[in-house]
C-alpha cells in the first residue's frame, strides 16, 4: 500500500518537474535537444541525489517507470505548447511548486524508511524538494529560485515539520501526506500571489550590488 | 579482450576531456592551478557520475591509471600550448567531440553489465558523454554546450541508438564501438562545419532575451 | 583517539564552512532561507562528495550532529552577524581558509583509512577542501574562488604533500595534521596579504574577454 502511493507520487513528481524544466527551457529558447537535457534534470536531479546519499540503488535506474514518465512529460510539453493560451511564468510556477511539494514528502519518507531521525529526514525532504530545480536554474544561468524567491526552501522545511507533527502523532499515512502537500503548496503559491516574504537578515548599508 | 578495450577507451576519453578542459580554461584565462582544477573534473566528471548512479566503485578510485592519464594529458597540454599555431576553437571543439563519444560508448557499456536496458544504457551514455563537459561550462560561467550548440546531447543519443541497433543484431563488440563513435562524431562536427542545427520548438513570440 | 580528533576536526571544519556561506549569502543579500541553503551547502557539499565518492555512509547523515554543527553555526552567524564591527570580506576569506585547510586534512585521511595510495588520497583532499565553495559560488554566481584567485586549490595541494610527506616518516599523527592545516593557512592567507600569485601558463594575446 505503502509502496504504491510512494510510486505514484513519485511518477507524479517527475511528471511535474519535467514539465517546470521543458517550460524554462522553453522560456530562455534553448536550443534542440538541450530541453530534453534541462527537463530531464530537473525531473531526476531531487531524487537521483537523495538516493545516492542515503545510498539506496537510484530510483530512474531500478525503475525505469520513471525516466519514462519523464520522456513522456517532455515530449507532451514539447507537442502541446503551442496550444496554450499563453505560455506564461504562471504554469511554470504551479508545476515547479508541485513537484517541489510531491518531492519534499518522497525525500522525508525514504529518509525515515532508512531509519533516519527526524532532523535528517527533514534535510532530506528539502534537498529533494529544491536540488533539481537548483542545477536546472544553475545550467540555465538563473538566479536559483531558492536564492531569490522565499519562501521556496522556507515552504518544504514548513511541509517538512508538518509530516514530522502529524508522523509523531501516529495519524494515518495519507494526512502525513496531504498536510505536508498542502502546506507546501500554500506558502509556496501564496506567497506568490500575495506577495509574502520572508525576511531572515537584510544589509544595513545597501551598495551597489553588482552581478 | 572487453575489459582491455574498455580500459583503452576510458584512457584515451579523460586524456581528450582534460585537453578540452585545459583549453577552455586557457581560453578564459583562468588563474594558475585553477585549469588543473577545470581540466580534472571535465575529465573524470562523467564517468564519475554514472560510477555513483550505477553504485559502482568509482573508476579513477579503483584504478589510479584515470587519475595519472588526466594529469599527463594536463600537464602535456600546458607545456606544448604554446608551440600550437594558432590556439583557436578548432582544437577544443575536437577533443571535446572525441572525448563525448568514447564517454558515451562507456557510459552504455557500464549500464548494459550492470543489467540496466536500453532506455536506462542510452540515458546513461547521454549522461557520461555530456556531464563532464557540462560543469565544466558552469564553473567556468559559460552557456553550457548543450544548452547552446545541438546537435550534442542528440548526437549522443543517436550513437547510442546506433550501438542498440548493432548491439541487438548481435554484430561483434568493435563494431559497435565503432558505429556508435562515428555516428557521434559524424554528426557533431558535421553540425559545426556544415551548420546543422536541431530545433524541437521556436518560441512564437521572441521577447527580449535578458540574461 | 583518531575517530576523535577526525569528529573534532569535522565538527570545526562544518561549522567554518556554514559561517563562510552565510556570509556570502549576506554579502549578496540572498532572499530569507535562501542563505540558511546557501550557507548548508557549502559546510557540508565536500564531505559529501568525498563520502559519495568514496563509497561511505554520507557523514552526515551517519552522524547528524554535523547537521547540527552546521544549523548552529548558520543560526550564530545570522544572530551576531550585525554585531560585528564592519561585515567585510576580511572574515569571509578567513573562514574560508580554515575550513578549506580542515576539509583538505579530512579528505586526505578518509581515503587513506579506506586503502587508495597518496595520489588519489591528495586528489581527494584537495576535492573535499574545495568543493564545497565550489558549489556555493556556484550557486550564488560568483565567478569560482578556485578560478579567479590561486593559491587555493595549490595551497590544498601544497598541504596535502606536507601531509603525505611527515605521514611517509612515520610522525605522530598530530604532526601531520598540524604541518598540513598551517601550510594551507599560511600559503592561502599569505598570499591575500602579501598579493602573491601563482601562474601556470598567460595567454600571448589578450583578446575581449567577454562573460
Amino acid at each position: 500500500m505503502t509502496a504504491e502511493y510512494f510510486m505514484v507520487l513519485g511518477l507524479l513528481g517527475v511528471a511535474f518537474f519535467a514539465v517546470a524544466g521543458a517550460l524554462l527551457g522553453y522560456e530562455k529558447n534553448i536550443s534542440g535537444f538541450g530541453v530534453v537535457v534541462v527537463a530531464t534534470v530537473t525531473a531526476l536531479g531531487g531524487g537521483t541525489l537523495r538516493d545516492i546519499l542515503l545510498n539506496k540503488p537510484v530510483f530512474w535506474i531500478a525503475t525505469p517507470q520513471y525516466l519514462y514518465s519523464t520522456y513522456g512529460a517532455v515530449i507532451a510539453t514539447i507537442a502541446f505548447i503551442r496550444y496554450l493560451p499563453r505560455v506564461n511564468n504562471y504554469y511554470f510556477l504551479l508545476v515547479d511548486a508541485v513537484g517541489m511539494a510531491l518531492f519534499n514528502i518522497m525525500g522525508i519518507e525514504k529518509a525515515l524508511i532508512n531509519g533516519s531521525g527526524m532532523v535528517v529526514a527533514i534535510t532530506m525532504g528539502v534537498t529533494t524538494g529544491i536540488f533539481g530545480g537548483l542545477i536546472r536554474d544553475v545550467i540555465c544561468r538563473e538566479v536559483p529560485t531558492v536564492m531569490r524567491s522565499e519562501p521556496y526552501a522556507s515552504a518544504c522545511l514548513a511541509g517538512g515539520a508538518v509530516y514530522a507533527a502529524l508522523f509523531s502523532l501516529n495519524v494515518d499515512y495519507i494526512w502525513c501526506i496531504l498536510g505536508s502537500f498542502f502546506t507546501t503548496i500554500f506558502l509556496r503559491l501564496g506567497s506568490l500571489h500575495w506577495g509574502w516574504h520572508l525576511t531572515i537578515f537584510r544589509k544595513k548599508d545597501f551598495r551597489d550590488q553588482s552581478d
